[in-house]
């Protein structure tokens, strides 16, 4: 990347029409096509920025909120890097630490954590029904405050995962096949296959397949959901991405054999997920705190699991893809067959071949978020590009 | 506000006689009338800097540390909040990670944190005798470190509350109101109800109720305090409180009912606490781990508390107070009625009518303390201040 | 320290043959003697600039990891200080939030950690035979990442404590050492007793004791190391280090008597460590997760150790020394008898007389840790430093 190169990109989004000031980015399909593109460009022209040493930093001062209702690392660290390359400080809400338990509306601490706040990052994906719903919650309070002149300006919210979209891994996932084909429109007519996985572990959240068919289904892409009976995903989300998929040009289609989706595929994405009716069952017993219960699901569900260890990423399975070379694809950690655990999702052969990529692949991530943080909290995007490109700051001042 | 509105206080700021510069704010009852005054202005000053984009960054690196004791989010957000905007980096000192309990004295860890330490926050109010006894020691040991060379400069000590006074939440309380009622000289002869209220919770600090009349009674205000028979305040406090109160042309009266206080108050503060036995008796169980005993206390403590249950801030109280339509305030979270608990502190349709304004009343904690540590790390604050604002440095990049 | 003195140091550090760029500091032996000097004058250098108010801000963003294997309390806030020093915001990788026991390997989360990130600090202390290992995996895993163009730049790895040595803390010690005699050559000929010390504590890593005995035999200082039978150091490590002491002109000599260590020595260090074989016996007990087992040897551990309650740094033992006034030193926190503990490693009455000069040395640490930082991600450190000098960026604004 040179400094030529950033201004062409900078361009590029100047002739974008988006509408993406103050608004939080949830669900990709509430996104324009020119929204999703100018969001690539601006992780784009960001990463560039810090390849050729100029400091994208846009605040001197101000605080970006993690709020992890779920274990993280990479995420934890990708939204870290977002804020600190933009120059926000992070601090965690921890819930353990904090009063929340002690009584606190969902509103009343969305304003206590903004007062100098720029952008509240939120992983909530353990409750069907919930996460979405949540972050939402947080978006109308932080709203209210705005306009009744409790708070000076309206955080961003960066949804780090919920119950029906990842769109940080998702946009992440597709910024990566832009560059590995050579650009979006390349994607149109290719084969993803979006397929379950074998692991041994349980109730992995619906959101990362549902991210990648509501996302792939804006490309033209032609997309097999393949997963065991009863592994079903939000209904809602898989109609509105085959019709997505139909208005692209291209195609979705539900299948129950990992093979037929591998056949011919460009691109693989096995991973696992639970089962519908189990992410279902899950949240009564969760709010209940029904210990007993969870213990009960869990244990059938891994039962249940255990029928389709077959559904793994094998040498063989990839020898049904395109020339037997699809891209695989992963939003780590996978579950490697003999390295992580005795089954799992993929063989060890066959992710050693693609670790590098997956590795490439999360390394977006970081960018995508800063994206998206700047794309919500600035009027016009390519003029604010443009100035931290002239300005040309040094980030480091090494020798 | 403007730049010339903030010049004007920065003009205002110069007037005052001040000895504040490494003395830390650990009781409002040690700083004089101007001093108070001092950190409001300092505290709108700031406000009006980030409300016009500049920075007022005081640091380009500097660590801060905060040491809670007891939970907290807001007054965490608020610290951290603060520090940011100061140029100051926060650094968890959290005693479940570190060593302390393995034999380290306050006086060395309080070194060994301060090498390159600007300001250290700490919230310690879970023991009567103990927690502003614990801010000294850390202050003395520093001050110690100071003059044998050992530490290259004082850090400021900011009390996030302790056993005796909530300075950050009083100052921040004052500072609404001084916005509120167009200056601190329109609080002379203002009726302010500081009352207990039911709460179903247990052994909450003294520190909130006590910072109240500590500095209400510097104003020239009407102070009822009232609570039922047994929850009675350190009488130290009281004692000065009154003394004061009548120093400054106001009065402080005590009254055992909740209605009296109320009756033509123009705020009111209805926020539970702890009975005095009841905190008096925690601290040796607490020092000898005693959880059976500690069990036991609470025990009775909250069936004694249940016979208060109609000290609550309801609609028909509040029509009591002068014109039905006191301010009420609260330092948040308040127990609310049939929201948070089924019994509480405030009935939701006047908690819900006085929201914005416990919320406005909180928003301005980040500046009290950022002020705290300009203050006394500054030997002219009023030229810090003009040097900052003439720097004109903008916090923000985006178009 | 002005100016004119800082350059001067740039002056010598300018003058050195050094291979540092991109190299971790893991063990004191792996590096020459002349890469010592420079990192003794690299941290002076910046603790010069820190006293005049120059700041040494290395990066305008950037993020160090800080991965604590093993509790801390100073070493925890000196990386933090020393990062905040040079621009760096720390993100905790806290392997109780993270994934990390759900499958993902030592190189997968090296690289997700990585993206942004210009230094890694890692404590890794207590399994004999793993802490370095694991240090140098993440390295190895960080080479293959920039090779193979995953990662845009390597991250240094600052060892913060392994099972083989403690470099920040003895290099620290030994900077400390350098001005309290005035200079390194000084310490030619000095008589330096490292011994073992009575602990009611259990488990204390080798790496302290080992780090210093690696690094006095660098300036040709005659070394007593001092223990009870069986409580031997790793044999390479002493192997090692007599060596060095006979090539640099100094000799070590192993005792099993404080007394004669003590006799005539110009500095002393009395430091509990755990007996060799306890620390062999525990990595199999700990991989295992052998609780039962950990608490017995845990037992007669202790047992053990009570029957050498008499290595302890008495005022008698310190008449023993040159002058009856030998330096004390102690990496902190000390078990001190009758303070922290009723037996101890040193009578309080040493103790207090020596305290200052254990929180100078203490002083220190984030210097080193800086100056590695510096050292390892610089081409030319003295025209680093030069040009931070020259740019002379005022760290406070305070007037």
């Amino acid at each position: 990347m040179d400094k030529k190169k950033i201004k062409a990109i900078i361009g590029q989004l100047k002739a974008k029409r988006i509408g993406m000031h103050g608004v939080d980015f949830l669900l990709s399909w509430e996104k324009t096509r020119e929204e999703l593109e100018a969001t690539f460009l601006v992780a784009d022209a960001l990463k560039g920025m810090r390849e050729i040493g100029v400091s994208p930093k846009l605040w001197k001062s101000g605080i970006a909120v993690s709020n992890f209702r779920d274990n993280s690392t990479r995420t934890r660290f990708s939204f870290a890097s977002a804020c600190d390359l933009l120059g926000l400080y992070v601090q965690d809400l921890d819930e353990g630490k904090s009063q929340i338990a002690h009584g606190e509306t969902v509103r009343e601490t969305a304003c206590m954590i903004s007062f100098l706040t720029e952008a509240i990052g939120i992983r909530d994906d353990m409750y069907l029904g919930e996460g979405d719903k949540y972050q939402r919650e947080v978006g109308a309070a932080l709203d209210d405050a705005v306009k009744s002149g409790v708070l000076p300006s309206r955080p961003a919210i960066v949804n780090l995962q919920s119950d029906i979209d990842h769109p940080t891994q998702a946009m992440a996932d597709f910024l990566h096949l832009a560059h590995y084909y050579g650009g979006l429109d390349k994607l149109r007519g290719k084969k993803i296959a979006m397929s379950w996985a074998y692991s041994p572990s349980y109730g992995k959240p619906l959101s990362v397949p549902q991210g990648i068919i509501g996302l792939a289904s804006r490309f033209g892409m032609e997309i097999d959901l393949a997963y065991p009976e009863g592994y079903d995903l939000i209904p809602e989300v898989v109609q509105l991405s085959a019709k997505q998929a139909k208005a692209s040009g291209g195609s979705l289609r539900t299948v129950h054999s990992m093979d037929e989706a591998f056949e011919g595929a460009d691109i693989v994405y096995p991973k696992s997920w639970a089962p519908y009716d189990v992410m279902q069952k899950r949240v009564p017993l969760l709010h209940a705190g029904d210990q007993a219960g969870l213990k009960e699901l869990e244990k059938s569900c891994l039962a249940n699991n255990a029928k389709f260890k077959d559904w793994e990423c094998t040498e063989e399975r990839m020898k049904l893809t395109k020339g037997g070379k699809a891209l695989y694809m992963h939003c780590l950690p996978a579950d490697i067959t003999d390295v992580s655990c005795k089954a799992g999702e993929v063989a060890a052969s066959v992710f050693d071949r693609y670790r590098n990529d997956t590795y490439r692949e999360a390394g977006y991530k970081p960018y995508i978020i800063a994206a998206m943080i700047l794309l919500e909290k600035s009027r016009d995007p390519a003029a604010t590009l443009a100035k931290l490109l002239a300005r040309g700051s040094q980030r480091s001042a090494t020798r």
